[in-house]
């Protein structure tokens, strides 16, 4: 496919493809429409993990909590979240031991689901804004750190706090910082602008997730909070079992960018 | 306390006095902090009220939960969460059973509290931005109504919305709108604007909670979502048991109102 007809699919369209096998990076696909990071845990264990997303508003937002056993949430009415992302991840006691394009060989029925505000959601606004997206312009995924800065822990759960990066020029930095801003609901404003050095990232180029992405020559590299930060938590937290998005392979909601707008 | 001294306390000193017992509505008190709603329930309910605030974020946006049994947090270092409010309410079985000035006597081990973001927050940007304020120039509580629309339920825990009705001149509805949005946390924007039977609420000078407030002529009745929702929700699904603040004595926190302001 091509970026123009990523871009103008429906969610639901993308989704289908993503049940019957495709396993590509989401950015830049179903513009409009915001995407969202997936994590499931047992229900003893969704108390932790609602309580961690608000004690780390920036990194997990939450848009929604699924009942235990679930797989169905009003965000997109009619997508099954066992079969509809590209990519899942399988994680039992903190170790990763499987990567499938579904799971319903995993799926368990007291898992809770937390679908989790994604960053790909603002591009569409700095995009309209001017602001240049290298990633998607190089058909890559976008770069994602592990950094040295930890999340507020809750209960059994802690963790590093996982950033996304786009290298922006300067003349369009007040843009990108403003119009994901006004989106908190999908990590809102940067974390942090310019020295990777700042949040212990010691080398662009060997992104933890994703893929390095080439920046001009003046471009300030700028991070924003990332969804896959639960997943860090899951490492470093080992609970028993949990499934999630693969990075950068995210659910595609039927919920509109706009929706999220707060003015 | 004149006006000037309640505006110009600071949270600290203002708890000092709620401490020592005096019971008065908050508003236009600590101009500058947040005032955060408190509702505490036992820890096999606190699932279910989290996820209740993440299902109605407008109502019910959350600025800090406490682990079990503790009263204190990194909101106002230094404050008892069970004394430092102007009046709490002591709930059983969804039924009011005391509105005492501190709750030491109803304390248990097994408490979670959760502090909710208070419109009062966003009347600090309100004034700034010229927009009069009805009930702190007449000296009264704000007029909170309960209306006929129904919170997303979580698990055992269902309610009506509650909202904080404010009456705005035509010519500052914008700046109210806009200056209100830009604070999520502290409920953001208007549920709604004018006929209040659009929100099922029958006689805007019979208040639910607070006072009756004098309107202006032109001034058009402007509607926000209330952190008194979870006591409505108290009301509806009777857990065995719960504390709140009583409607309009809120809790003063140290953290300025310009640390939700979102852009």
């Amino acid at each position: 496919m091509t970026s123009t007809e990523t871009r103008d699919i429906t969610p639901g369209k993308a989704r289908e493809r993503f049940r019957a096998g495709l396993s590509v990076p989401t950015a830049g696909w179903a513009s409009g429409y915001a995407q969202a990071n997936l994590i499931a845990v047992p229900a003893d264990w969704a108390y932790d993990m609602l309580l961690f997303c608000q004690r780390n508003p920036k990194p997990c937002p939450v848009l929604d909590v699924t009942d235990a056993g679930a797989w169905t949430t009003p965000l997109a009415p009619g997508a099954d979240l066992r079969t509809d992302l590209p990519r899942y991840r399988v994680w039992e006691h903190g170790e990763l031991i499987d990567e499938p394009t579904d799971v319903l060989a995993h799926w368990r029925d007291d898992l809770v689901a937390f679908l989790i505000g994604c960053s790909f959601t603002f591009e569409g606004a700095l995009a309209a804004a001017g602001v240049p997206l290298r990633h998607v312009e190089q058909g890559r995924n976008v770069s994602m750190y592990v950094t040295d800065r930890p999340c507020r822990p809750a209960g059994r759960l802690r963790g590093p706090m996982v950033v996304s990066m786009r290298p922006v020029p300067p003349a369009h930095l007040e843009a990108a910082i403003r119009e994901s801003a006004l989106l908190p609901a999908v990590h809102g404003s940067p974390v942090h602008c310019g020295d990777p050095a700042g949040l212990g990232i010691a080398d662009l180029g060997e992104p933890d997730f994703g893929d390095p992405v080439e920046a001009e020559p003046d471009d300030i590299p700028v991070f924003w909070a990332c969804g896959v930060t639960p997943q860090a938590a899951v490492t470093a937290s080992r609970p028993p079992f949990a499934l999630t998005h693969a990075p950068g392979r995210m659910f595609l909601t039927d919920a509109r960018d706009e929706q999220y707008r707060v003015a």
